[in-house]
């Protein structure tokens, strides 16, 4: 059971805890039904899988047809998908799909936006590792279905060298030497400057990646210069959608934005549900 | 393990995985040191005692001390907490704990926006089940933190009886009847209406609460003067923050707002580590 | 999976464990069989959808035909259900589905009795949380199936006040206060009293159900009438089937009955297995 | 975690679920209380260690004192235990504690009118298989705490020859033959017969012990004198307690009743809960 | 979910975790393809229907044809098994299902080598609990397919009384019979003994079987005769492949040797993948 | 919980299951005892962690004092730890701690002789993920102890294009943008290559390591000369320890070898207990 399973097992056991005393008790278990879930504004789609999965979860018999797919985009009133099966499915699975479809549709409308305003430029955008915890594989998938890229998808598959580690190891040389011993040679390393002098340092290193840490415009075109292709150059920290642009006509190579993920909200997504005549 | 721990264990897993591989490889396992915990804008806070468990279910020995307890008010730059301990256990769960953070203390800053709205009213302001999955329990416990009140958890401690429900049993009595001869005395029965004819069946049936379902504020009226103390009364659907007082000088009982936990951003929290000395 | 289907897998994980170390060693994997699973006394059946799941879950092939559904008497050396699959299937899972079964129905046919004692009366027998750790949602079904009612089902799903949480609140009237103001408005709330100044105390704070403790006849009757119907009153405490009646005709709305779960024996229900021809 | 922790934590989660409304909500973190928990009825006591990490498991710091270990008799009236620690803890704690001493010591308390019943004979007195599902390790436990013996513990830790074991082999002497081939040399085989002329196969083939399945007293007096020794003899199958000693007396070794698992009630104990001062 | 299953899931998760970012980008979801797993050098197969497993685990329509059985000697170069189905599958799957083959395989073969060495002679060859932690039920599987067999799987299903225990028990009589009383009556008793009087004792306390440990050939003769059938003997300790055939021509029944699974090399297996036309 | 705590607790539960029946009959509960773990036989330590947590995890009051760390040389007849504690805990776990203690340690061992081959050169010696199932995270851990380095640790760590996902993306070129446009920055793409032709490929797609599949020395020089830095070059494939230094001296960065982890021998390691005065 991989951990998306596990995040549809955990999110049906919490809504539906020892039953669904309303419906167990009131719709037979044999009665049919159809539920049509509605976008209820314009929206990027995406969760079908995972929405179509919830209800699977609680009946393997369900009948789940997308319209769409995932990166889609669907307007205000467009028909996201139809459900088929017994009514006590539809209406026990209806709030816990709904909330899938929502939160991650949300998230990848919000990333489609920034990746427009980038549109015809090279630069990646990409997420950081502020998500909501238990969602970060459903998030960074969002991510890339809304046409951003994932940065690292946790401390264990990409090598961040921040300040703390640059001071516990007593500069970022020794810092990149040592890591590069004891890490596989398929993970990158990245080092995260504040300063030329320390970009200097992380070019002497070797560093694949330098992440320049809250500069401003002119800083970053001085570090970019400077580092002529040597290294890849990220700029993060505090980055707008309307600071994009300018961002990328320094020429760095990835901006990375915390907001793509901590501050899209949900889209508004509904299901109507009617027994089968 | 309650559901909470759970999740914590979750979180920490799929950001850590095999291992931090820069902080385990830069920062000796003795190291000491001290992170502070900071307001980056005025909030409610939310989640300390989460955050706490981030730290101590990475080591049990690392200290805490919050300078606030959840539901108090922080201004941007205030201390929310600092804690000590094993500099790698800082680096370490940093992110995982500030993920907690940031989003409870968002919904709780949210929530409190909305309580203010509706300052020396005596309606009750409540939430949905329109929450992350996996994150029920956390995101009801920071609607209550922000000052509002919680509707049911789940399907299974409270009855709210819907049209699908009613359609099946062919009438509102009939449901009613029905699921108070099955379910426990102590679970009240809600039941949601659209029209005038429907509160009264809802009221003959005995009802505890009836839910007004995207009625205007002329039926929303109607139906409380109807129901005249004889149920409790419930309004829902589509409510913005402005449309509260108005509602609430209908003099329903109970206003439920799914913004509350679904359209909540996260607040900007930020934790500052360095080495002890 | 649900709390049932764990306790499913659980049984059979406890008594298979590595293997079992008979069958598999002398009955050949494709061997097909039989089995009848008969009642040898007379009794109320319950759990036959888990003795079914219990032998699915060795084999989803295997076919399980109930000649009842739970609820149902059936007499001695009546025909439960039949069994076909294969041989091995049966026999290590015969057991564990008659372990659930002869518990369930020992559960059923003890609370059908309690049921008849108070035929045509409209007062509600329901159970208690003295239910055997591990199998509370299957007992409370069990209930059911007999023909009572539920309490709550848990510590989560009803509030009931007892002398403790009176005294560490200072008072009735303050308990039922603080808890409304924190409980969702579907919960109902009970209290516990002792005597008739606790009774007017409960009725004043507006309890939703007034649950007198080990009161006799005289000082029941004399609850009732003054409660008056202002709330649902519940006898609890020591109450054996004989006693059912003479309570009943206080006027008392719930009878809650401990040995419903916690001292029903198991009733015999044996499989007789046959390879296939 | 072992099965028995396991059970613990499952007992608790089912019973508090996302929280106990009533004492978390009533009863303040910091008060402390005291509980003692007081037998209703003459009894052996089982399970103390059990219930004493009920609460342990909902708050390390508990001080749980037994007055008793398991195994001694108890009178009415008599103090199980005392608990201190949060009134929190104990209130929540209190059902789930007793809900296993009850059962617990319920099984002990039956084994042991059962076991007084074999006074001075050699006889062994042993369990069978039909346990609650989840409890196999606690219930064993019982047994010897009120002074019998277990059978194997689960289909793994013995080999118990049955009629259709003994049909897919083709006989008695194959069926004996094959399993000693392929199970561990520390493994006893039993084979159970219901005459002469298969207790003559098994005696042949080597069985360790030979189960003599529904013989009446004659019949189990000739096979015991037929076997002579040559292997351990038990009786089983509808044995009452009155029906042990004329059993004994046929000079068997063993003799196994379901009853000491599957019909023990439970028996009543209680316990006081008092804030600190 | 047995404890094989539950292995081949961590297995998978393992080395899958959040994704197959290599296959899952660069390979269509509806690609069919052919894998060939294919025999690297001589050996003796073991594991098959794990690895059918493992494949089936991913996705339930693979389909998984082999060519041999468990216990086959197969050539090198021989085709093990085909698998067929979605290309993703095949290569997300196969250096897991590998890894189970190539060590299961390695354990059978290298017992083979030790049976035969031991051709014709009734003595019988048992493993011990060297086996990998999470392993034990398949490396005793593979023991058995390899043609020796099995000591206890584990702590729990037979007796074996060493010094340690004697020493508290105040000598092997004593231990004897106190154990004899509290085991069921289907576990034998081993007690491992160093010298002619420990045996004495031990048949004097009627173990069931003997274990010498670290006796050379003579006093191996001495104590055999000594025995004489009284007990079964074990012979344990730093046995090599060479030593077998001495050691059988002793007389004792039984030679164990921990080499069987703890010095076992993997065997060469490996798997051809196409995609299909 | 991580990987490996919840290996020792499978590897506990898989030896203890329902008891260690010998020790918790014999062994009184307060019985104070200490071991000596000691090397058999000259070894490279590793995994004296794991041996802690073993004995933890069974009493969490058990003292471990290891007299070398991981990694260090331990003569035979050297004391590897010693462990102090209840004699019941000693006697229970010791098989566990020394099945991890021996396995690991045999890898480290193991690597160490091929890490000595290479003394003095530059080149990187890698393991595969050619480990036992369950193991990935030790096995590595124990390559890292003896001295080599870790390939990726997973299928999500780390991007190999091997021949099918080069055939079914149609080209080498095609295969590596795709990758490079879905997979995070920080990831290094390897791509697995069979001639020249391929070599180039590589290199024009821009590939950060290109592994030389099954080359003679003379095609790997050529290849080695051609890609002249603009690659890190890995050679992998039925390498001998032998074969090492031909290897290195052709000039190639990393060598794999998956003999490191699969065909590592368990290290003769034991442990002598005795009860204390």
């Amino acid at each position: 059971m991989n951990s998306i399973q596990h995040l549809i097992e955990t999110a049906l056991k919490e809504d539906i805890g020892p039953g669904d005393i309303t419906t167990d008790n009131l719709v037979g278990p044999d009665l049919e039904g159809k539920g049509v879930i509605i976008a209820k504004e314009p929206l990027v789609i995406a969760g079908l899988d995972v929405a179509r999965q919830v209800f699977e979860c609680l009946d393997s018999e369900v009948i789940f047809r997308a319209g769409y797919k995932d990166g889609d985009v669907i307007k205000d009133g467009g028909t996201v998908a139809e459900v088929e099966g017994k009514l006590r499915v539809l209406l026990t699975g209806e709030r816990t799909a709904l909330n899938f479809l929502q939160r991650l549709s949300g998230i990848a409308t919000c990333v489609r936006l920034y990746v427009d305003e980038l549109a015809n430029q090279s630069v990646r955008l990409v997420d950081t590792r502020k998500t909501a915890p238990g969602w970060r594989v459903l998030e960074k998938y969002a991510v890339r279905v809304g046409g951003a890229h994932n940065h690292r998808m946790g401390l264990y598959d990409g090598v961040l060298i921040k300040d703390n580690h640059i001071a516990a190891c007593g500069g970022i040389i020794k810092a990149v030497d040592r890591i590069r011993a004891n890490v596989s040679h398929l993970v990158k390393i990245e080092v995260e400057v504040s300063d030329l002098s320390q970009v200097k340092d992380a070019i002497d290193a070797g560093a694949d990646v330098i992440m320049l840490d809250n500069m401003n415009i002119q800083q970053i075109k001085e570090a970019v210069a400077f580092i002529n292709g040597k290294a890849a150059v990220e700029v993060s920290g505090g980055i707008t959608k309307k600071g994009l642009k300018p961002l990328a006509d320094t020429g760095v190579d990835i901006i990375s934005v915390g907001a793509l993920t901590h501050s899209a909200r949900c889209v508004d997504i509904s299901m109507q549900v009617e027994a089968a005549d």
